[in-house]
């Protein structure tokens, strides 16, 4: 345990407590509460705090966008999910599921307005500039999830697409989570800048690790289903690496299964992992998660602040690498 | 014709001709960019030139706001299509058939975004406020929304809940749009909050005659399908006062209708509508509209600018309130 992210845990959760807590109609904001309530990680709020208090000033200046982002975040998935058919997230049912597709739709909705309502909170000097991060963020996290659907209907995306789109609908949040807290706390344009790259480099690992949970993941710890991927025929690293490495029985049997209507989902997911071990992507996975993670680690070394300040940003990316869930 | 309207117009319609233009990828954007050329009467971007033009100041200011509100609108009208599952407007297919549900969520939340990037132009001394107003007029948007979906299930809702529900989901537009532009042209706080008022009358009376038009307008001009709201059993003002006024026959009858699930659509329209002539509701309606109407004139006047500036506002209103489409 670390007892500064532990204190920061404390205080976001708190917060996250009194977002639109009396508001009415019921009916659109008790999915919001819903949703909020679910828990989660709180990362990205976590890492704004966080980046405020690597540059020494009281991270309380940055808890308004702290909590946007957090909100914009469980908004994204709110919508994803719906759009993903997904019915359980964190273990419990989905909003869409628990209410009905119009809840998850509207709810959403009144989620990104939330979300602007907290980051206009930042002192008003700051304004235009936090809100172009936080736009440029948000249309990003748009257009990746627009890539990852488009990706579905397609047996050709490369490597380089795919981390595009990881980039755009996961890193990016990362990254502007971290910039403005660091600007919130009158960081330099080049230290926001390599921490916002920092970010960068822990999102994609950070998602291409959770590409390895969902076929490798504890099932008791993971909160989805393991496979869920393999199902939706998402185009993960893991697929895309099958797809261009597969020799000719095999790409013509993943192929049967990707076009496959009628099948017992288990068979599916044996059959895809089995052939993940048998291209070693496992290993392959592992080893661009270490070189994201080494790059990042190099990006936060250049930040003009003392190691001793670090530390704490550092454990709690070590400890993202490491997750089981 | 109005000149000075004209002349507006045509810059709101070039400028929309420019909104995410060439932006990638084109399965995200080309829903938007279809919504936004559909057209429509562009009332709201109007509005707001023409606040910032009746304290003398060039229109131009606004214009960034003023596709703010456009494109705010347009997504509402998106969402709310999908929700309604309504297939036409303005004559055309709606995104989520003429793509499916997925794009007509994610574009939409894309041109939420959109509108914000648009508001974050303003000189910097006016975003707070501004983007305050913004935020708020978005938040009641989806809170009219809400209400409109949660008094479907109703049959006791009460005119002054109906009142309530169209002030947020329609009047707040008008008068935001209006106040945003009066705020660019350095409009005093009080001049701000009366021009707020007369939007908000306006779109009240506005709404109410979209409540009229779907019974009564000409299918040839109205764009929509002429009784989608009585198939829809939306709680329009009409279908409020048929429930309050009729008696026990006709009660009973109408809740036959409000309630059948196999019958021909033709049929419903024509009893709902032969009940809503028997109470006389049109005039009803019609008698309202001029209250709102004449509550908006006197705001305007109070308003502290020569009326001969006030003319074209006047113009636009009493085109709005005379408009079959």
């Amino acid at each position: 345990m670390n007892h500064k992210i532990t204190q920061f845990e404390k205080r976001i959760h708190e917060a996250i407590d009194q977002v639109l807590r009396q508001e009415e109609p019921h009916t659109l904001f008790d999915p919001v509460r819903y949703i909020l309530s679910m828990g989660g990680k709180r990362v990205r709020p976590l890492l704004t705090l966080m980046a405020a208090d690597l540059f020494d000033k009281d991270p309380e200046v940055a808890i308004g966008p702290a909590l946007a982002v957090e909100i914009f975040h469980n908004f994204s998935l709110l919508h994803d999910d719906l759009m993903d058919h997904a019915d359980v997230r964190r273990g419990m049912p989905t909003v869409h599921c628990k209410w009905n597709a119009n809840s998850a739709i509207l709810s959403g909705d009144a989620m990104m307005i939330e979300s602007y309502r907290y980051i206009a909170k930042v002192p008003a000097p700051l304004l235009p500039e936090v809100l172009e991060i936080f736009s440029r963020m948000a249309m990003d996290i748009c257009k990746g999830q627009q890539y990852d659907m488009d990706f579905e209907q397609r047996l050709d995306v490369t490597e380089a697409e795919y981390i595009e789109m990881i980039r755009l609908k996961t890193a990016v949040l990362l990254g502007s989570a971290l910039k403005i807290g660091a600007l919130l706390a009158d960081a330099s344009p080049v230290d926001a800048a390599l921490l916002y790259d920092y970010g960068i480099h822990i999102g994609l690992a950070f998602q291409l690790k959770d590409d390895l949970l969902d076929v490798y993941g504890d099932p008791k710890t993971f909160g989805k289903k393991i496979g869920g991927d393999i199902l939706a025929n998402k185009k993960t690293f893991l697929l895309i690496q099958a797809l261009r490495n597969a020799d000719g029985a095999q790409r013509s049997a993943l192929e049967h299964w990707l076009s496959a209507k009628d099948y017992d989902p288990e068979e599916k997911i044996r059959f895809v992992k089995n052939l993940y071990d048998q291209l070693n992507l496992r290993v392959v996975a592992e080893n661009l998660i270490e070189k994201y993670y080494l790059a990042s680690l190099d990006l936060l070394s250049s930040v003009r602040v003392a190691d001793e300040r670090k530390k704490d940003l550092l454990y709690l990316s070590e400890s993202l690498m490491c997750r089981e869930k």
